[in-house]
């Protein structure tokens, strides 16, 4: 095993990662930018190193400066959570060129999933459903329509070269699609010199499924049961769940075999997690691959008993895993929801500042809360905005949102704005409640009601 | 089910069962000491009421105050947690008197499991193995002889009367029978105005090992695994963890079977926990019944994932238990240690003040820490010295030390003494390690050594 390994990270995750290390045994480095010279996370690891400023830029995704600091404190392993360097396939070479051993999979696989065109192809080649869509590049409008009847309306025509929504079009109709094929072609062609489209089904009122599973250098494959991650708003989770009440046993049991068949074909290492849509059905699609551990990872950690950095330790030291599928069972439900330091009454716009005063409710059976903070701590402009994640696990989903409420509603942060109110509206609401929503939920039918309430809360 | 109840109890337990409480659904009221009105427990219950002066005698524990602020808030039960008034059967009466629910057993067998001698007759009489020893009083010095010899040396010799070490010997073997019965008795006659006398077997190297049992209205019964409580300091206990590692699967289900008929025997109803000596060779010996919840109850939680608050309510709302015994499954292992505002390097005195800073490391796999402590608090000198229970659970035992030992690390409370560093050098010694201690290792092995260690590092 391991004697010292890098975190390559900050905040609650850094601070997840160091304690699991430290439990079992290994030695931790800390790196941080100026501005994080006070953080948790360096202030609990055996040794912390400075990589540079605040930008993450110039520290967090500094690659020369953070292997400097791994080979510099003698790091056999880098550890680099999520965001920042994470599914940077160069820099987990880098560490690799010098005889540092990556916590994640190979840079070949961080590649092949990180380009979705490609993961898309791979998945297809392994008989993993994706989205209906084109296969290879569209070049013109009769070979757009021929696809477009297969798939059936509504489609997103994308430009292949290019993202950002240039070049992007949703067609609802056949007639539509001469015209935006056209002008859609002209703006690609204009924007990324590549006038090659990219045809696939609009998915509606679909649900955010995803499952993380774990496969070690010898083969074994071991799946968790599903997340429901369809609470969103601008693609960012807003509420994580296990199990999601959408899947059943039989359609649980599909979807670990196609995750199986998945990284078996990549002949992937380490943890990762598939994301799909679900379709009203049940029919589930592959989205893409996160080849890392997730934010919302503890909900897995909650109904399995599992912890999934010690097994992403394990693994990446080359030892089998010590779990097989047959011992994965579900306990119960876990439900997160994340703390963020923004006005959500102002366009969830960030707050920064120092923490006057802290309360965190741990204690009692079920509660697990991952954050950084602490009295007198500070918030910095220049990193993601969340300060917490609150993890309920109960035996139902109803009593589990009862012990999250209770736990939001207790939780106190005195120096910045939190989403809290935002959070305890969330659990509020019917839909939610009843576990009736999709992708769009939040946006399109809480996000308009909320907001109208506070504006009459503010006529009042 | 209740729609408000109080909860007659200060500091971490009565935040523990307000929590629960709430998230239930039910209404909560705190009640509190002038010297407590910015306690946590006020802060966080829906309504709160003064019931008098710091010292528990002119609140806590005044009956007459606490079932009035149960009166005038509407109560419809009394939740005791532990200490105070939770094992006072006139208590309890008073509180059925005035059809106010009591969450706990009935007065009547609060009343029988009090009495010491009175239990142990009950238990035998229910064919439940307790301390060999006289049954019914001794009179004579032939009479003590007869017993002595067939229980064995060394026998403890007692006032049947008294308490506190008056009248009571211990007897290594026959010759010093005589002598030291005529002066007990003696000694018994002078101080207890009574001459009988009772004599029981001195149980050598063993276990304490307790269960937790949780009894319904209707009989049903289910059993927790043991837990082994034996690292004590003074009968006060320091580290409790389950499952035991003297327990066998076999002596676990005979352990089961007696405390099933225990309970039944006695009509018992709601939680409770029996407590046995558990010898070398694993026969095990009543000691005694605590008719509440225990200090302890977390790891039993932690391992059976079952919330023995929540059962509390359940019962004594008169529903009917929805766990059965064959549901109730043991994970992995769970070990909880207790820290203190004292000084253990000046023989454990208190320590009060107030909290300029606290840290309690929540977040990650199996960690649980049930506390009041928040920025700001202060520690009064009226009450327990126990400000937090840290719980750490894992697959393992090693592993579940591991974790409790970076817990401790990682926790950090400026403004008060606190059991820190004795904690962790417990965590450290070879037979806490092992396992081997027995309930007075603490006292005989690993304090001397300690004090020793103190005293090199002063002169040092």
């Amino acid at each position: 095993m391991f004697k010292k390994v890098l975190v390559a990270n900050r905040g609650e995750v850094a601070v997840r990662i160091i304690r699991t290390l430290k439990e079992m045994g290994i030695k931790t480095v800390a790196i941080y930018s100026t501005a994080d010279k006070n953080s948790l996370h360096v202030q609990i690891a055996d040794e912390a190193i400075c990589v540079g400023g605040p930008k993450p830029a110039d520290s967090y995704i500094n690659m020369k400066n953070v292997i400097s600091a791994a080979v510099l404190t003698g790091s056999e392993a880098i550890h680099p959570g999520y965001g920042f360097l994470s599914e940077n396939a160069m820099f987990a070479e880098m560490v690799g060129d010098v005889n540092i051993k990556w916590i994640g999979p190979r840079p070949e696989t961080i590649d092949l999933m990180g380009n979705k065109e490609h993961a898309r192809a791979e998945m297809r080649k392994a008989n993993v459903p994706v989205i209906p869509g084109s296969i290879g590049d569209i070049h013109n409008v009769d070979e757009a329509r021929e696809v477009a009847n297969e798939i059936g309306y509504p489609v997103l025509l994308k430009a292949a070269a290019g993202g950002g929504g240039k070049g992007m079009r949703f067609i609802f109709k056949d007639e539509e699609l001469e015209e935006n094929f056209t002008n859609a072609q002209a703006e690609a062609k204009l924007n990324y010199g590549d006038e090659h489209m990219y045809l696939e089904k609009v998915m509606l009122d679909c649900r955010h499924i995803e499952m993380q599973v774990v496969r070690d250098h010898f083969g074994n494959v071991v799946c968790l049961p599903e997340r429901n991650c369809s609470l969103q708003r601008r693609n960012q989770k807003v509420m994580e769940e296990s199990p999601a009440a959408s899947m059943t046993p039989a359609l649980r049991a599909d979807m670990m075999e196609v995750v199986t068949k998945a990284v078996n074909a990549i002949d992937y290492e380490n943890t990762g997690t598939i994301e799909f849509l679900q379709d009203q059905e049940g029919n589930f699609y592959f989205m893409e691959m996160n080849t890392r551990i997730q934010v919302e990872h503890p909900v897995s950690e909650m109904v399995t008993g599992l912890d999934l950095v010690r097994l992403q330790v394990l693994v990446a030291a080359g030892e089998e895993l010590p779990v097989k599928q047959e011992d994965v069972k579900i306990k119960g439900h876990a439900v997160e929801m994340r703390l963020t330091a923004e006005k959500p009454e102002a366009n969830f716009a960030p707050s920064a500042g120092k923490i006057d005063f802290v309360f965190l409710p741990t204690g009692g059976p079920g509660v697990r809360i991952d954050s950084a903070l602490y009295n007198g701590d500070m918030i910095q402009p220049f990193y993601d905005s969340m300060i917490a994640k609150l993890i309920a696990h109960d035996d139902t989903r109803e009593e589990a949102l009862a012990k999250l409420e209770r736990v939001i509603e207790e939780t106190t942060v005195v120096g910045v704005s939190t989403s809290k109110d935002f959070q305890l509206a969330l659990l509020q609401d019917e839909g939610i409640k009843n576990d009736v929503f999709t992708t769009k939920y939040l946006e399109n039918k809480f996000l308009p009601k909320w907001e109208a309430s506070l504006s009459a809360d503010e006529a009042e």
